[in-house]
């Protein structure tokens, strides 16, 4: 198989490895190398795989694909223009508030260097934006809404985790999503409604204390914090480290894209799209290995500059042949 | 807006009628003309639009995207070839079985005339291609299953209703496909079961009989009717003229797309994808007009030949700015 697709891994966190695990079900792909900022910590891992410091760029040779795995905030924002100017890219930018100027970025640089760079191919963004989209061409007056933590157990939301661990007394915590369930009826009954953060979804914490640590003044400054829990009704509980490792494990998580309206001649119309992930960064590596194809059949093409899963033919994302696809899936 | 895509409607039937109610909803796209077998009764319509004999090939002049609204049995067999040499074409070509020898046919026709002709463009095949393909491309290893009529009411089967209506003492007839909730139950649970037609769908029939005519009769012959009727569990209804209008009138139609599977780490994951339509031809008609506007596009680029949704950039669908689209969408 010497016409597989080579990759680099850029980043070796949870989505990283994500990535490393989602080659396995994708055999036209291969790894090639792991670029690192702490590549000695990643090499005691023990990987089959070569680990390279993230600025060893002279390495990135023969590889067609970077796929960046690093995070919204601090990584991406300069590593993705940094590799969009030497190969083609593929990451999971999912800071939506900034994708228009990381995207305007990232095309810049890579027409430079007549690159290919897919950016925010997540589930969301990602998949679910494929989905809202396809939502308002079914149904042109649909508004599009996003829910997160249907299942029982909800959604691990690894950024409000993050947020818990930084108040003054956690020992450790993580925090699920959970959608309100009476809002998605409303919008399946037809009521196009106006929602605030707080009728969407709330949220429920399990936080282990530092020995001494007081409860009450924990849980009011978690319940009071701005932007993340303050909006939201948000249920604190407080569990052992024991019982956090055994019972509050991995990293589930699950959505639903749902948009409702009516077609041209008054007819009403509805579309759901919901997805479950044991693993949500394992889902993550699926869909960016799943881009990085689409990105080496993107540059094979000639084609340079920035590109969103809006920007690219599906059949582009699967390794199934025209003929199979014509005969088994449309 | 003299920049509006204008189509012609080729085939005034349900479909045809929704496309024309589809344009009330897509400001950039505008029907100029109707082609008909039947000019004169379509006419009697009192419509604002010009019709024409579907021979009058000198009235496609100007027009950008013929839609073709017929048959996939009798009709686009013969109507796509004929229009792809002369004009882009759109069409909801749904026999499954030959999609890949129509995709060749209008390949080869369209590339000949340096035209686009996007093909089997409605919700099944159509949207749903799409779901099929993006649930393999998030967890490779998942079957991807359709189920049809999950409402409590099912989806009306205009094919199944009209196979009723060809049997003797049968006078009007309406056939509502009804899922199995738990064969559905099964797949979420990740069973990835192999089903029969049996396991999936149940049918529903709704009989109105000639004067006379045998009700044990033509339960036997609904029942054994091989294709149709024999291989489900089929419930023979028999009700008046009345109760059929009052009752069972529109074009209800609902489905969902669903799979799930492990991802590299053996991490359970599940896609779902559901509509749900109070007017099945005038969502196919939507869905038509949006792949108009695709193929107006597609052409613009000087692509010629044949395209299915999977080989389209979602993004050519809908007719919302880029900027928009990352503002909003992504």
């Amino acid at each position: 198989m010497g016409n597989k697709i080579n990759v680099a891994i850029v980043g070796y966190g949870n989505v990283g490895k994500g990535v490393l695990s989602a080659l396995k079900q994708n055999a036209d792909i291969t790894a090639s190398a792991i670029f690192s900022r702490s590549p000695e910590r990643v090499k005691k891992e023990g990987l089959s795989l070569p680990v390279y410091s993230i600025d060893a760029i002279e390495k990135l040779k023969g590889i067609d694909v970077a796929i960046l795995c690093g995070g919204s905030k601090d990584d991406l924002p300069a590593q993705g223009p940094q590799f969009a100017a030497l190969i083609n890219t593929v990451d999971s930018f999912d800071n939506h508030s900034k994708i228009p100027e990381y995207f305007a970025q990232m095309d810049s640089v890579a027409k430079k260097s007549s690159k290919v760079a897919v950016i925010s191919a997540g589930w969301d963004p990602g998949t679910f934006s494929l989905e809202r989209v396809m939502g308002t061409v079914v149904i042109p007056n649909a508004k599009m809404y996003g829910f997160y933590g249907l299942s029982p157990k909800g959604g691990l939301s690894m950024g409000h985790s993050d947020a818990l661990r930084t108040i003054n007394g956690v020992k450790d915590a993580r925090q699920y999503t959970h959608a309100i369930g009476e809002a998605i009826e409303k919008i399946r009954n037809g009521e196009n409604p106006t929602f605030t953060a707080r009728d969407m979804h709330w949220r429920e914490c399990f936080v282990v204390l530092e020995e001494g640590a007081d409860k009450e003044k924990v849980t009011q400054e978690i319940v009071s914090m701005p932007g993340y829990f303050e909006p939201y009704r948000t249920v604190v509980n407080f569990v052992t480290e024991e019982e956090l490792k055994a019972q509050y494990a991995g990293f589930p998580h699950d959505g639903l894209v749902i948009g409702a309206g009516v077609l041209g001649g008054g007819e009403k119309a509805l579309v759901e799209y919901r997805n479950t992930w044991e693993s949500n960064p394992v889902a993550t590596g699926h869909i960016l290995v799943a881009h990085a194809r689409a990105a080496y059949r993107l540059a094979e093409e000639r084609k340079t500059g920035a590109f969103t899963i809006l920007d690219i033919p599906p059949a582009y994302l699967t390794n199934k042949s025209r003929e199979e696809l014509l005969r088994s899936f449309v």
